[in-house]
Formats: C-alpha cells, sequence, structure tokens
C-alpha cells in the first residue's frame, strides 16, 4: 500500500495489545448494544459519547466478573497469607484502557467499536481520572496493586473513596485555580458498593478501665460503606480487589441526642460525619495536622482492620483452634503495609483489638501486631513528617493514646536498658515529643510497631538509616531494608506507547511486560539500525499525536520536530521548576544576544499542580506561564523556543505526554528526593533523563549505563556541606544574576 | 385436595395478577441469574436477599426499558399535548411490584422465583420505599402518574429527589422518636440519572434594569441534575417518566471566589447547595417558612420550566413558527398542574422566562402562563397556606418579586376597575399581605395565575369557593371547579389485595381495573351467598396475614378474630385521633364496668407519623401508647380489646393494613378536610367506614349508598355554628368527662 496506514489498519496488525478474535468482537458488540439499551436505557437516536462509554466500559466490566469471583473463591479455597496495602492514595487514573489490555480484549474492543461507527480513544478520553492521589506516593500504590494482580498474590489495596479526589487545575491569567473533582458525578462503572460489609467506626467517647478490661464508650459511630474495585492481572485471570471506604452516618445521627431540636438540621448534620470521606488532602509532602485528616485516617485504618479480623476469623486454615481464635498464625496469614505514615494508627488498632477486644496480654498482642506490620518510609523532608499534637489526638482516639503511651513506654524501657544513662537518646527515640503542643511522631511509631522498614530507593534508604532513623537502625539494624520501587510496565510502557511495546516484543518477545529485566535482550539490537530507525519513528508519531492533542484540547500550537522537553511533577520548590525556568531563560537570552545563531528548536514543557495553600508553588507556576508569554510571543524567537504549561497534570496526561518525551528533566535539589516515581516512567521510554544524583537515578544510572542519563549538579553529599555552611536553596536562585534578568524581562507579569 | 391450598398452589391458579407462560419463566430466571453474576458481582455462595431483591429489580426493570424508549420516541412523533404534573411530593412506595403487576409479570416472576429456590415476598420486603411524601398530597401525585400513564396519556411528574424522605417512626417508650429515611444507601434500581440533562438554577443577585430589558445577575447557580423514574401504564405498553431533580454544586462553588481561603473548607461548603434536594419537609398540612424549604419549592420549578421549554422549542409541531419560537402554541401543547402552592413560583418563573429571556411583551406572556397554569388546592387549614415573608423572598429572587408586584398591580387595577371603591375588598385580593413582615399569598397568585382551580372533594371544592377563595370565585367563576380525586385500583385493589381482586375479576371481568365504575356490576351479586362467603374468606385471610406479619416484626399478638379497626393517616389534632382514644376508653370502661357481659372481640390500630416539631401530635402518640399499655395488660380485658400503635405507617405497611381492615375510622372534624385519601384507599376494600360528613365521604356516601359508611357528628354547618359560638376543638375534648377518666387512669405515662 503505499497510503500511510489509517489506525483502522495498524487495529488489524498483530501486536501485543491481543488479537481480536472475530467470536469476540462479535460478543463485545452485541453486549455493548445490550448495555446501550437495558443499562443506559437509550437508543442510537439519543446517545451521547458518554453513554457509548458507559456502554463500552460495562461491557468490559463483564468480562472481569467471573475472574473476579473465582479468584476470590480461590483464595477462600487455599487461604493463602494475603497482603494489605493499606494507602490515604490510590492514584489509579483511568480503568477501562488497562482493563481491555490486561484481559487480553484490547484490539477486539478497538475492532467492535470502529465496526459500530465510533471512535475507542475518543471514549476513553470521557473516562474520569480516579485522582485519589497527588503524585508519587499513590501512583505507587496504584503500581503496585496491578503488579501484586499480575504476580498472582492475594492482594487487597485499603483507602477511602474520597468523593473528590485531587483537584482540577485551571489556569486563569497565568495563575493556578483550584476546581473541585467531582469524579463520581457520572456514576463509577468500575465500584460495586458493598453495604452488606458496612462496618461502624468510633471517634471521641471516654476510656473506662473496669475489672473486666479496657472499655471505649460514649463514642460517635461513623459508618464506612466499602466500595470494591477489580484489580486485574496481567492475562493471568487474577483479579484482586480494592476496597475504599465511604463514609456514612448512621441513621439515627443527631437525631436522638436533639430529638426536641430542629429534624431539618440534625439531617442536614449528617454531613458532618459524612464529610470524613469527601476530599483528598491535595499536599504532596506536607504535613497539614488537621483533625479532620486525623479522622481520614483513623476511619481507613479501623474499618480495614475489622475487615481483615472479620476474613481471617472466617478463613479456612488461618484460625486453627476451632473454638476461640488463636491469634497466634495471625502474621502467617495476614500482612499490613503501611504506606509511609498515613495508616500508622494500624499499629494501636490492632493492638486496641487484640488487648481490649479479643483479650489478648499485651506481649502477645504486640509480638503479633509487630510481626503483620510493615512500613514505607517516603520522605525524609522535616514538613512532611506526621507529628500530631496529643491534645487533638486524645480527643478524638483517648484510647489509643493510652496505648501509645504504653507502647513507648515499654519502648523507652528497652532503649534505657541498652543504652544506660543516655537521656539524649531517649528522647530523641520517643514516639512523644515534649514541646508546646506535646506531638506524637508517627514515622517513630511505625519504626517501632514494625518487623520491616523500608525505603523507596537505595540512595533514599541510606539517607533514612544515616538520618531521621539513625538511632533505630543502631538498635535494630535487621529491621531496615530497601525496597526500590518500579512502575507497571503495562500501563506505563504497553497502554501508553503501543508502538514501542510493539517493536520490543517484535525483537524480545513479550515477556519484557512481566519481567522488566528481560530489556537486556535489547542491547543485541544497539546496532540495528532498522531497529533504531524505528524507535525514531514511534517517537515522531508520539510527539505528532501530542502536539495534535494540545492543538484541539488548549489550542496550543507547538512544532513536532522540536526538542520534546518536559518536566512533569509536583510543583515545589525542592523538586526544583524555578532551575528549569533559569534555564528557559538561558536559552532565551542566547537566543536574543544571537538570532541568527543556530539553535536547536526546543519546545519545553512544565506540568504539574501546587498545593492549594502552597504560595511559593503558586508563584512559580505563575512564574512559568509569565516566561511563557514572553518566549512565545518574541517574533525574534520565532518556533526555536516555547514554553508550554501543561494544564492539570494528571495520570491520564502523563501517558500522553511521557511517550512523546525527548528529554525529561528530575532537578530535584539532592538528598532530598523519595523515589521519583516520574523518572522511571520517562525511563521506561528509554529517554535520556536529566536529573541529579538522588532518588531513584542513582540505580537508573546504574542499571541502564550512565551515557543514557545526564546528571549535574551536586550529590548528597555536597548538599550536606552547603547546608552546613547555612546556604538555603532560595538564597541560592537569588544568587544566580539570570534570574534578576528574567525579573526584569517579564513585564506586566505577576512579579 | 385435601390439605389447605399453599401459596405455590395458588400461584398456579389463573387470575388477574397475570398468565405466567413458560417462556417467561425461563427468560426471567436466565436474566435473574445474569444480573446476579455481571450487575452484583455474586454467586449463590455469598449472595444476600438483597442482592436477590436486585437482581429480581434489574430483571424487571428490563422489561420496562424497551416500552419506556417507545413511548418517548413516539410523544416525540405525534406530539401530543404534554402534562406536567408539578408537585414538591411524590409518595411512590414500593415499586417493583407494582410494575410486575403493570406489565404483567407478576405470575412468571413469582414462578421463576420460586424454581430458584426463593420466595417473592420475602424479595419484596426487602425494597425500600421512595417515601417523598407526607400523606395524601404526595400519595395524589402517586396515583395520578400511575393513571395519567394508564390512560395513555403523555404526563411528566416533575419534583425533588430528595436523598431523605418521611423520616422512619420509632416507638421508644411509647413515644415517636425520627430517623433518617437513607432510602438511597443500597441504590435505586429504578432511576437512571441524566447527567446530560443537567441545568442550573439561580439564587439571590440583583436585577439590572438596562435599555435592553431586564437582567438578574450576580446569582448564586446551582446544577440540577435530573433523575428519572419510568411509570407504567397498566398493561397498555406506555411507560411514562417521573423526572426527579437532585442538587449538584457547580465545581468552582466557592473555590474562585475564596480561592485565597481554605481549599477543603470550600470542598466542604459544597454541602450548602446540595443541601436543597437533601430532605423532604416532614410537614403534613402545616406551612414552615424557612428559606431552605422556598429553595426546594424554586428549584424544582426553574429546573422544570427549562426543560420544558427545551422539549417544547425541540417539539415537531408544538413551535411551528422554523425561525423565532413562537409561544402562541405554548398553551396547546403544555399544561402545567401545580400540586397545591408548593409549586407556585411556576407562574412568575414562566413570566420570567418569557418576558426576559424570550422577550415577549408583558399581555402576551401573561396570557400564555394563565392558559398552561392550572392549580389545585388542597387545603383550607389557615396553618398549611404558604404565605412567605417578603424580605425572605426579595433576598433569595428579587427578579421574581418585581414580577409578582407587576402581576399584583394589573390584578388589583382589574378589580377596582370591576368593584370602584371597594378598598377592602382590594385588600383581601391582594397577593400581598400588609404587616409585620409583609408577606406574599401563595394561594392568591395561584388563583391569578391559572386558568383552573380545583378542590379535591365535591365538599371541599365548594367550601373553597364560599371562604378562602370567595372574592376570587366572585370575579371569576369560570374558573373554579371540582376534581374529586380517587386512588389507583391496581395497587389498592389488585397488588394489594389479589384474593379480592380475583373474586371480583371472576363476577365481572377484568375491566373494574381501569375503569371502577364497572363495580356497579357487583350489585347483581349482592345476594349470592357463594360470593359473599368468597369475600368473607378473603377478608379473613388478610386479617391472619396481617396477624402474622404483626407478630413477625413487631413481636405483637392479636387475635385475628376480632374486628380490626383501624386509623392510620398522619397524626393531626384535626384528624382526630384524640376521639379515636376516647372511644376506646369507653370500650375499656364499658368492659371494666361489667366484665362479664359480651363483648365482640375488637383490635384497634391507630398508625401515623407526627411532624417532628408538632408537639401536640406527639403528645397523642404518647397518649395511644399509655392507653394500649393499660388495656393491653388488664387481665380482666383479656383478647377483647387490644390497641396497637402502628409504627411507622407508610404506602408499605398501608398496602397489608387495608386490606385485613374491618372498620376504618376518617373522623375529621367537619369542614376542615381536604380530600381524605386513604378513606378511598380503605373504601375500595368496600368496607364499612366511619366518617363525618366531610371530605370524599359525602360523595363516596352518594356513590356507595349510605349503608356502608357510618356517618356521625357535627356537619360543616354545625361547626361554623359551634365556631361562630366560640368553642375550639380541644375545649370541646376538654368538656367530655371521658378523657379525664382516661388521664386518671394511665399512670406511669407521659400526662
Amino acid at each position: 500500500m503505499a497510503t500511510p496506514q489509517t489506525d483502522q489498519e495498524k487495529r488489524k496488525q498483530i501486536s501485543v495489545r491481543g488479537i481480536a478474535g472475530l467470536g469476540d468482537v462479535a460478543e463485545i458488540k452485541k453486549s455493548f448494544n445490550r448495555h446501550l439499551h437495558f443499562t443506559l436505557v437509550k437508543d442510537r437516536n439519543v446517545a451521547t459519547p458518554r453513554d457509548y462509554f458507559f456502554a463500552l466500559a460495562h461491557t468490559v466490566r463483564d468480562h472481569l466478573v467471573g475472574r473476579w469471583i473465582r479468584t476470590q473463591q480461590y483464595y477462600y479455597e487455599k487461604d493463602p497469607k494475603r497482603i494489605h496495602y493499606l494507602s490515604l492514595e490510590f492514584y489509579m487514573g483511568r480503568t477501562l484502557q488497562n482493563t481491555m489490555i490486561n484481559l487480553g480484549l484490547q484490539n477486539a474492543c478497538d475492532e467492535a467499536i470502529y465496526q459500530l461507527g465510533l471512535d475507542l480513544e475518543e471514549l476513553e478520553e470521557i473516562e474520569e481520572d480516579a485522582g485519589l492521589g497527588n503524585g508519587g506516593l499513590g501512583r505507587l500504590a496504584a503500581c503496585f496493586l496491578d503488579s501484586m494482580a499480575s504476580l498472582g498474590l492475594a492482594a487487597y489495596g485499603y483507602g477511602i473513596r474520597y468523593e473528590f479526589g485531587i483537584f482540577n487545575q485551571k489556569i486563569s491569567n497565568g495563575s493556578q485555580v483550584e476546581e473541585a473533582d467531582d469524579w463520581l458525578r457520572y456514576g463509577n462503572p468500575w465500584e460495586k458498593a458493598r453495604p452488606e460489609y458496612m462496618l461502624p467506626v468510633h471517634f471521641y467517647g471516654r476510656v473506662e478501665h473496669g475489672s473486666e478490661g479496657v472499655k471505649w464508650v460514649d463514642t460517635q459511630v461513623v459508618l464506612a460503606m466499602p466500595y470494591d474495585t477489580p484489580i486485574p492481572g496481567y492475562k493471568n485471570n487474577t483479579v484482586n480487589t480494592m476496597r475504599l471506604w465511604s463514609a456514612k452516618a448512621p441513621n439515627d445521627f443527631n437525631l436522638q441526642d436533639f430529638n426536641v431540636g430542629d429534624y431539618i438540621e440534625a439531617v442536614l448534620d449528617r454531613n458532618l460525619a459524612e464529610n470524613i470521606s469527601r476530599v483528598l488532602y491535595p499536599n504532596d509532602n506536607f504535613f497539614e495536622g488537621k483533625e479532620l485528616r486525623l479522622k481520614q485516617e483513623y476511619f481507613v485504618v479501623a474499618a480495614t482492620l475489622q475487615d481483615i479480623i472479620r476474613r481471617f476469623k472466617s478463613s479456612k486454615f488461618g484460625c486453627r483452634d476451632p473454638v476461640r481464635t488463636s491469634f497466634e498464625t495471625f502474621p502467617e496469614k495476614v500482612a499490613i503495609q503501611l504506606n509511609d505514615t498515613h495508616p500508622a494508627l494500624a499499629i494501636p488498632e490492632l493492638m486496641r483489638i487484640l488487648v481490649d477486644v479479643e483479650k489478648l496480654d499485651w506481649d502477645k498482642a504486640w509480638e503479633v501486631t509487630v510481626q503483620t506490620c510493615a512500613y514505607t518510609n517516603h520522605t525524609v523532608l522535616p514538613e512532611a513528617l506526621e507529628r500530631w499534637p496529643v491534645y487533638m489526638f486524645e480527643k478524638l482516639l483517648p484510647r489509643h493514646l493510652e496505648i501509645i503511651y504504653e507502647i513507648n513506654r515499654r519502648h523507652l524501657e528497652k532503649i534505657a536498658a541498652l543504652y544506660p544513662g543516655d537521656t539524649s537518646r531517649l528522647q530523641r527515640m520517643s514516639l512523644i515529643e515534649e514541646g508546646d503542643p506535646k506531638r506524637l511522631n508517627m514515622a517513630h511509631l511505625c519504626v517501632v510497631g514494625s518487623h520491616a522498614v523500608n525505603g523507596v530507593a537505595r540512595i533514599h534508604s541510606d539517607i533514612v538509616k544515616a538520618t531521621v532513623f539513625k538511632d533505630f537502625c543502631d538498635m535494630e539494624p535487621e529491621k531496615f531494608q530497601n525496597k526500590t520501587n518500579g512502575i507497571t510496565p503495562r500501563r506505563w510502557l504497553l497502554l501508553c506507547n503501543p508502538g514501542l511495546a510493539d517493536i520490543i516484543a517484535e525483537k524480545i518477545g513479550e515477556d519484557f511486560l512481566t519481567d522488566l529485566f528481560q530489556l537486556k535482550g535489547l542491547l543485541n539490537f544497539i546496532d540495528n539500525e532498522a531497529f533504531i530507525r524505528d524507535v525514531a519513528k514511534v517517537k515522531q508519531e508520539n510527539k505528532q499525536k501530542f502536539a495534535a492533542y494540545l492543538e484541539k484540547e488548549y489550542k496550543v500550537k507547538i512544532n513536532p520536530e522540536s526538542i520534546f522537553d518536559i518536566q512533569v511533577k509536583r510543583i515545589h520548590e525542592y523538586k526544583r521548576q524555578l532551575l528549569n525556568c533559569l534555564h528557559i531563560v538561558t536559552f532565551y537570552n542566547r537566543i536574543k544576544k544571537d538570532p541568527n545563531k543556530h539553535f536547536v528548536p526546543r519546545t519545553i514543557m512544565i506540568g504539574g499542580k501546587a498545593a492549594p495553600g502552597y504560595h511559593m508553588a503558586k508563584m512559580i507556576i505563575r512564574l512559568i506561564t509569565a516566561i511563557g508569554q514572553v518566549v512565545n510571543n518574541d517574533p525574534a524567537v520565532g518556533d526555536r523556543l516555547k514554553v508550554i504549561f501543561l494544564e492539570n497534570y494528571r495520570v491520564s496526561l502523563a501517558e500522553k505526554v511521557i511517550p512523546a518525551a525527548d528529554l525529561s528533566g528530575a532537578d530535584l535539589h539532592g538528598g532530598h528526593g523519595g523515589l521519583g516515581h516520574r523518572e522511571h516512567e520517562v525511563h521506561a521510554e528509554r529517554r535520556p533523563h536529566i536529573g541529579t544524583m538522588d532518588g531513584a537515578n542513582v540505580e537508573m544510572a546504574e542499571e541502564a549505563g550512565k551515557e543514557n542519563l545526564f546528571i549535574f549538579g551536586m550529590r548528597v553529599e555536597d548538599v550536606e556541606e552547603m547546608d552546613k555552611k547555612g546556604y538555603n536553596a532560595m538564597e541560592y536562585y537569588d544568587r544566580l544574576p539570570e534570574l534578576r534578568q528574567v525579573i526584569e524581562q517579564i513585564r506586566g507579569g505577576y512579579f
């Protein structure tokens, strides 16, 4: 054929996306039409594109159901150890395409939808992102669920079904404006409410110490309603469950106490209870010590632990004593992984259940708890560490405070025995920080209450051991581990860059999709010109596609032949978008100085949300858009340099921009980073990657060869050196003459 | 067969409930299993009865869908005049059984469910009542929708999708305690959200009078999200729509104004907007002048009128001018029926749209409005009449106040011309009541803005003409009509008393189910002993069934051989449950006085909710339960007299108790009643009925023969006479020596 391939022709090729069986296509069309009629109550005359999306989503969902039921039956029969991943964030993004891929249905659906006169990609664009996360921490949780299902592990994600996820970012006059993310407005086809597993969660009240043990009484009850989302493994028939809790007021909420009062007001006050699961706190790496957030943290923990214990008690082999539940075997059957300290209350809550409810003695309960829990640290940034004021905690969770005090008492006793007379160490390692107000250090609680503590990249784990948890590591070095986190190659390669996945699969087969180390096989093709040409072609197609997307969605025209230089991540001082700004201004000045000199055209795209209360981050956005205004409208620059702020960066936008990136920046201030999640995603693209020697960059340099990462800037040691001298980052920028120049250049802007 | 018939055997008989075709049964079983698997994601090992209910509901719903779509297509093609029934209440009760009956599917479903090893009645009991009404007014709206669909009329119900309907009544220590009615907790299988028809509703703001006309600006916007419920006609393939609006905050709600403020607070503040559709006001015949209620009233009106006008503009023949919408034909194509004054704002809102938006001149707009609107009056009780304070109204709806002032100015001008110099008449007939505060009389607005005004029973319509609207009737007598309201014989005979329906159908065919006058045919069987025996047998079965229900649900044992004497309706002084109490005490005293005298055993059951803020009504409940405690526990009484308070009286309980009633009381204080809806329902049972000569009782006496109603007490004229003398009802009771006796008898009670 002389003409270039159409989408439809491409669709028909055999690819890793799954072969479209004729029967599958007919079945999907039938099911699609059935759902349009019966589920959506529409005919083709009045159906909207959103109706078509839902018809397809229900069709695909139908293919999950049998596998989901059978997987859970299988777990019940085999009773394996179950992993419970507790996280306040699951940044899932969209589900439709990922499900089609993991079920091997993508090509069949594509073909069916095409035969119905519709366009699959258009329908996919209608799906709302499940934006229940801020950044790397939440996306990591999502990737873990995908990977655990793909490995066939009996895993459960437990979190909160926020009614509003991470806000939508609008850029208005160059500045960020937030909009509520009403992602459930049109309904969520992937979740199934499970009211039969609704559970009570208690707050406030007081503690009674009686002859029959301790009772937590006069509490306020909020109900936790579970919503289950299927998590399919990659082509392995496993479908795990993510169970998210939604807060429901009990039906007598406020009505019994205030029965004489205003009935209408009492019903409206239900909102107070249901606000618990209303909205995700939009902070990345920042602790905002609000009571509502503490409620969220206890809410997910209390509901989840009841659920875990219910399942343990009804399990076939776990609970060996036929008469009375024996918790001896609990850690053999139950793992609880704490994603950062946010679900740290799992430790005192499990103690409370075992001691107060199940009547285990403290030592036994503590052994069970520690053997069950494990903790992942995500950051050493001081402003991100959770330190709850004791007065607030005591009011909301009086019994848990007592338990933490007792944990701390025994913990300090142990230290005192090991390090006699070292009162400074006792103070440093205490779970309670003295001061006004007194505070609970949740990271210390997590370390003490877990049998394993890990960082998320080797250098980060090393830093953790050497700094924040040094004393703990001295005492119990065997607890400390590293788990360098990765990304799922299904979403971040196969789904978002199918062209590249096809080329790779052609050379080394499909196994790299479940075992990334297989990619080493590509070293054999490093000099294969056809292969290199194909890779370049795919990249160029991706760039063109993204340019078309930007033009359609944002009316921004960019040059697809230019270098796409991207920096996408939360806006944060320590993530140094400011440094990128300096870089842009340097380019700009260079062009202005010598307009006729050769300059490789470059489109710099920066995307990311600023926490609504983070003034400096919002000013950085304003600066980027202001720079863009100057640079993009200067005729002397032409299309050699463009600066685009990517509005409302989120998972589904990442899936579009990353495959189109030529360069990506991860210019963290040395020693401050955790994982650097986005770096993995970009790296899955085999793109040159610019970064400091921090986070996963260090290991990526080793694995991929330093020649593929451009490392610059200070290393951890350099920063420590500088910190000792008293510099801080902002001063550091201020010293640079180029920043002054920016500020002078930008007229009419924010500055 | 010697053994009595089992339910299953009865099920197999041919009856008006519809014959179970073999194919139907197989299809229903298949569909049921498909929904259990795919929709509910359950297998039979873990499914709960609620899952089975939903599987059946979805199965039945599937049978509605095709008819629903085709009905709406047909209306689009034929473009008949459309009736829009606007009501703040639709007291629908349950839907499953009614749908099965109207589709002729009941026996097939019964058989299918039986073959699946389940019990249909048990599943039906799981359905939540849609309790979006207080009493007769809301139930009338529901019956109207059923009847209009059964008549094949192009009718729409428009109202509010309250998240919480009428509260659930619990009796605790003999007193009423309210619980929120979270009827949507488990999902509503009968509704379909229609986000594509979401509409904005404006509040507050200010009015700008400019050269281009009047603009209402700086408003607060709340979105109205429609949820559609299918309303099937009785075996005629018609499925109409009830569209209920739910309030949604726009995504920028509070976030733009308070962008610098607290993001979390702004998101939580969305509740303020969404509170509009949160809860039904639980008052029956009582005006509670709260701003939130006024918001509800405007909310439903504003969304509905936009919807009506959109449909008119896109209609095939209605809007004859191809270029510019001509509203000439609007009243030919659109009828708006106002169920009481609650949706009275439809009149100024239609004027606002026609004048301010569509730029019609005032006179033309007024003609269209009056010809379109009609108003049903429900009550003449002064405390029930809506009289909004002008200051509150002006703040919320400034433009509407201007329009009402202009309507009033022209209205008074007309009166002044007809009755020169009669300033007292001007004052009496004004839409604005002077005083502190000034008030808007919504009933006057409705009369002025409608071409037809009706009462709901002949005597009530006569009273309306003679009292509250006397002046209006003098001026425009042709406006005033009577529409004695009835009930649907499907729900209130066929559904809730199938045994009786079968016996009747055997004698006179099934036509009475759509034409109640056919019942006159039964006169031919008045001396037919077998028929009379069958009727008595059915009644006794119903009584036994209800006794079993009470024992199961409330652990109350009653004697099914006793007379079932019921009074079920809202608790209200004017409905005179107190008189019934006196009656009970009289019986009690009679037995005590002469314990060995013959006394026909009697079970007196009183049920009804008291408005949460209505202290006297709650005291009446306390009195009833206290009387019950004395009477039911007196060994001298034995089982000759029992007093039962029927907790949480609602539509689905009415369906059980009414077929079991031997006697029913409607002892309204003469001249105060409206329709007396329950009386119709009881009367459909052909039961002796005790009542005053008020409401529909008057006409029922004429139609059914006075021998079937026991009429007592004062007539309207007697009450008027007494009122003139200065008595009031409470004093009247106080004078009765027997009430004193009650109070003395009841120890440890509320009094």
